[in-house]
């Protein structure tokens, strides 16, 4: 009797572990679902952290439309920047922020949809704690795409909103 | 020992039903990840089936862009119709069509970027066992938005590439 006991404690453990390693986890810090591929690292001089970049719509004279996909990584942003005809952003997954140069920091989420006007500094990245996937949407490029500022500082990236 | 047996069965057998209520099964006929809101029920005179539309970016003069998501509940598709500026698709989720006038019908799915370009007839929707989820961007408003045409009959959306 007490070797069958241990064959049903040894039985039933064996499928909880089972049980376990198939049910999802709950997410952790930098996980979120990604649509499109992971895409190029951006590069340094643009970025404080790891952002990953994917194209999705070239420019060109019929649609003069830009898009694509960045996944920011935990704690990762773009340097300031402006862009001549301005951007929308829809964050398809994650947390993360967004700041207008003179206006508080805008913490954004999955289904946010963001716009940041045309020749307005500004900002946006992944919160410290989790990741965040958007896609960008710039149009009018004839007005141009985007001009590169400096890096946001750990304080300008802190500061709360 | 026969009793013993019989409880190993009976606790294994409970585990394993445990097991599969916790593990997501496989995805049936309606279901895809929505990012965004469900919205409101497309007009019966522009689909065959439910298609449900959310908007994202309102038309302005500032970035001449309509921004928005659909989803198409399995069987559902848009009427033929043109944008007199062109549209972009991205698949968000789900499995669906998209025809160009002329064209074979494509199969479209998680991932994919579709281009239609202006002035060209076209018409989308899901499959026949799947939803899809899409976002369309509209560029260039300012020369239009849509125009509106004849159903995809049956014939038409089970035409197969």
């Amino acid at each position: 009797m007490k070797n069958s006991l241990i064959a049903v404690f040894a039985l039933v453990t064996l499928f909880s572990i089972g049980c376990k390693t198939l049910v999802p986890q709950q997410s952790t810090a930098a996980e979120t679902n990604a649509i499109f591929p992971k895409g190029e690292l951006g590069p340094a001089q643009n970025f404080t952290g790891r952002a990953w970049a994917y194209g999705l719509v070239a420019d060109d004279t019929v649609y003069n439309t830009l898009v694509g996909n960045v996944y920011f990584e935990p704690g990762a942003r773009s340097n300031w920047h402006i862009h001549p005809a301005g951007q929308m952003l829809l964050i398809t997954d994650g947390v993360g922020y967004h700041q207008i140069q003179g206006q508080p920091r805008q913490t954004i989420r999955k289904g946010d949809v963001i716009k940041c006007p045309p020749n307005v500094m500004h900002w946006h990245g992944a919160s410290p704690d989790r990741g965040m996937q958007q896609i960008y949407i710039l149009p009018n490029t004839e007005k141009g795409i985007v001009k590169w500022l400096h890096p946001v500082t750990d304080e300008e990236y802190n500061k709360a909103d």
